[in-house]
């Protein structure tokens, strides 16, 4: 298939480039009934925006959704849904400089390689600006799931360079515009990041991912893997370079007797596997993490070569994040949702006629 | 869909446990004229399959494929491969006495939960007996993919527990049990495996995956990108608990500066990225690593409950490996085979009438 | 996969409600380079709009497109494709009284009981109104096609009621609101349609469809087969039947010596199989015959019953078409290139080594 | 995709050449819990297979079906159930003549000219002995089928050449080797078989598929529709070039006076529409009828070429059917089965938090 489009029996279809007069998407397989309306949507995309916070790129997009279709009385119909955003902040103007060169770390070496042309402007479709229809497809799953299960996903930041965010609750996540955890590491935080923009440069991050209250039995053996769904769309998202399900990379160092997660009659005795086992959830918390790399698009300059190969240097100056990492958290949580929309559908086709979820 | 199939447009469907009387699979989509054999396939079968070395499973399978569709005269016709793997060593009764209850780590409970039943022979379908087919489907992709552009994919042991291998030379990887590639360290993986089984305990491994020679341009924006794909399907394999695409993690701490891969008239200056930029392959190699978790099935007794949720304890007593690790090489080489055989056909799909791959 | 999408490597996925604010789709998998801008798709949507003529529903849409993504300067970037048509005219009012009813022969009562709810409001998603994505996309499809190969996918009607319109030319099909092919039949067809409205009443008709200048090789077997798939298009389309491919059902009496299309080195001697043999193409003419129901909505009282079951009777005062076979000629000119083109670029991804297409 | 998979949910994938070791399948998306064993399937396949009257091909193969997984204790565990039918009775030498020419009314040359090559053991691939797999594919989802609804799907042979068949009951139907519907049309059928045998020639045929005690709402509106993957299926048969869901073609001429079926408290009055509405299954019968060409293997010599064109004639002398729509009924049946299956699961899926079916 064409690759616009992830999930099967949830799916969603996106389309929209940087700086086209729009971005939009369809959002298939949504089941009859739910109760839903732009607002339902708006809060994670106001999230993800930027512009919102010194931190972040300075753009201006409102990111208001408009639901074009699937949705009558405020409730969906079962039929496809139409959502739209449309571009206001666009500044093609800053782009015509690099229309004939490759910035390092981006997209447009490798566009203009296997398309034979390009749409410079902003990264055309490889900008994150087309994640913002994930954060509205993401927001449609989050109100489903919650409505059957009361299933919750959240994401924080857990790193960023070398400052390791210590979780202290979730009530702190959404109120700083890092993410953070812990309301105490704020300050330097701050501290960190307009160093980083004073230096114009920019750095990794970690970003933990929780989904809570699921039932067990999501995941198809033994491709569509609840795990491998997982990590498909996680490192569909722009920069992210590594992905872990529970202890991760961490497992290489332990034993069979520390790792494997013992079970009483209480239940498992802890959860080193992430939540999945044998690629089927197991009713415990799903726990990921996934590494991001930092923002291509720094002041430093940088050597690159122009598409006929001549050597020159770049020096980006449109406006860019200079964590990338802090502004992929709604979005990690929005893939998330998505993938496990799609399990929650995928069993009940079948396993439904046992009729659990 | 159903989930046993992985590929869009190669596409591979296997079936099969480990305790029934075959594995087997249908590999969709492989070009016509091909020149293929069993021994062709044979070559990876015998670098998974248990029984070969005291550091493995001592269970002893010749797993010899059979080609029953799509080859003729030695020539694909462009039709269906059919592929069939006898079980010959099945021990079901080793496995009478789990049959009422659930192995920690292993998906025995999660499969009865998601399906009300479960074959508890082996583990059933959750075996990684049913990776023999996949590394058959890999062979084939990778004779198809050496044909076309010499491209070429390999793995390598890069640590178990504490040891790390250090990379000496491709040479070496295929000529000791461990796949390791650097032979003077041999003597310490032996005594370390020799240890842990004599302890009956098991432990974790990472393995690093590289693929060379590739065109540039594969992988489609913005889903089905090379990189979610691949991460698709290395977290597919059992065990699997976290990948990492060129730098991975260690990106966290990078400086966009340090990260971001310059260019010159000569090409990429360095290889951060791993060989994929905005989900597109660059040409350069592709970098992967995996973490692999510890087998769950050790000697050391564990507490689980029964499927009526009694209390009781547990010791494996049948054929096990000390470190799935080893044996995840070819399997992981066959996954990365699969996906990027698919990607040259979707590559040719929508780029077909440039003619370049 | 959820419903709304066509096509597996040339992807169409629309959404929309005839009363909606806009109905709209994302093309996934077009080549880049094609030259392409909204007049392109213009035409064939002037061809299907309602309110051109006497003989067609007065509702007026003048179904302007616009491209939203996926095209720059001009031409296509091999990045998918969005589409919207705003409604202007919709008078939801009208439909107001069938809000608890359901019209006979309409999808009212199957939506209402599938989903437990429906957008009452001009048949919502079941309406004919969806077909103008179809047809945009068609259109975007047929301009590859002719780019290539000179491929060339018309229709025209072939019969109305107990008319038969007996085949000129081409070149007459486009200059009559009827599509025939036969200047000569016009009054004929203008009284039989001006009588039938006068009554209030609908009848069925007959389109046949022909593409030209195909390549040899189009299908997949076993199940992707061309016919399969183009009459999984064709029978998409609401009020379509039956579909028949060369002789169809007049193939019942035939004979096999007088059936198979025999072979002389000048090519084959007849094309009585419609040009696909073993579901692939054989570079003849696909000849295609479509039955259309008579349109369910008239203006003579039918019986029917209110969501409660209480029985009633309806007469349709909505604005419709005498003959929906008539609009139906475009819609199924794009269904038929949207397979075509979809199995071209099928074509590449298997067999792209030998660089044919 | 890659073609030779059936189905989304309720998935069927094939391999399998008519004179290979053995053609075989996977049916992926069972349910776990159903009750089965190879005899379920038998009984069908035994119905399809060749050899055993005088009216059908004298090839004899018994068509021994194995279970190889995704069954255990007679019960289907959720997992993929792999199968596989051995060849026995390959005649391969009577197929040396036709190595280097083009049967005509075959798939030898579009086959041929598709890959570049071509088995051509009778037919290769596009032998219709594939087709038995589909059967016992067939015979899985009825078994399903009827145990969840009492869902019931049956054939039965309306027409061959001028014959028709008159329908008496279906109690008949399985009790003559014509699957005729009607005890005292038998004499005549075997008289017009029996000469058509003796002038080597071949005749087409029409049959009705029904399928009974349907719940309301199986169908995803718009493209997934249940008569365009009913169309889809039925397409895919060798030999079928026409299809109608209900009145199908006789509703050209009917008026929507006629046509629409009216609705009363007791239900709907007539089923012009075949069941089917706007895409949806209504509950009542779903009525098929397919057109099957003659056979194109006949005694009589027929102009063809070789694969370098040289102009030459044939006579067919392998073993043939005289009319290939005989052994089509339960083909058919197992076509509708499949998609009735698989739209059984996607109602669940999207619908099934109402669980109704």
């Amino acid at each position: 298939m064409a690759g616009n489009s992830i999930g099967q029996y949830f799916k969603v279809t996106t389309f929209g480039e940087s700086h086209g007069p729009a971005i939009g998407g369809i959002i298939d397989g949504v089941p009859p009934g739910l109760s839903l309306n732009a607002q339902d949507i708006q809060f994670d995309l106001n999230r993800r925006r930027p512009g919102t916070s010194r931190y972040t790129s300075p753009r201006s997009e409102p990111d208001i959704v408009e639901i074009l279709s699937g949705v009558f009385n405020e409730k969906t119909t079962g039929t496809s849904i139409g959502l739209i955003i449309k571009n206001i902040d666009q500044r093609s103007q800053d782009y015509e400089e690099i229309k004939n060169l490759y910035r390092p770390g981006h997209a447009d070496y490798t566009y203009e390689k296997k398309y034979g042309l390009r749409d410079y402007r902003g990264g055309g479709r490889s900008s994150a600006r087309e994640t913002a229809i994930r954060v509205a497809a993401g927001a449609i799953a989050k109100k489903y799931l919650y409505k059957i299960n009361k299933i919750n996903i959240r994401a924080y930041l857990k790193q960023i360079g070398h400052i390791h965010c210590d979780f202290k609750d979730w009530i702190y996540v959404n109120n700083n515009p890092f993410f953070c955890p812990n309301p105490e590491q704020i300050t330097e935080l701050d501290l960190f990041i307009r160093n980083l923009k004073k230096l114009g440069n920019s750095v990794g991050a970690k970003v933990t991912i929780i989904a809570e209250n699921l039932p067990i039995g999501l995941g198809e053996p033994v491709f569509d893997r609840l795990d491998a769904d997982l990590a498909h769309a996680l490192m569909s998202i722009n920069a992210v370079k590594g992905i872990e399900i529970g202890d991760g990379f961490s497992a290489i160092t332990k034993l069979g007797s520390e790792y494997r997660d013992e079970i009483t009659s209480q239940g498992f005795q802890s959860n080193h596997s992430g939540g999945i086992l044998g690629g089927i959830s197991t009713g415990q918390p799903i726990i990921m993490h996934i590494a991001i790399k930092p923002t291509s698009s720094i002041k430093i300059p940088g050597k690159t070569v122009t598409n006929h190969n001549q050597e020159t240097q770049i020096i980006t100056t449109g406006r860019h994040d200079p964590c990338i990492g802090i502004r992929i958290i709604p979005i990690a949580e929005a893939m998330v949702a998505i993938i496990l929309m799609d399990h929650i559908l995928r069993f009940r086709a079948q396993c439904g006629d046992r009729k659990i979820i």
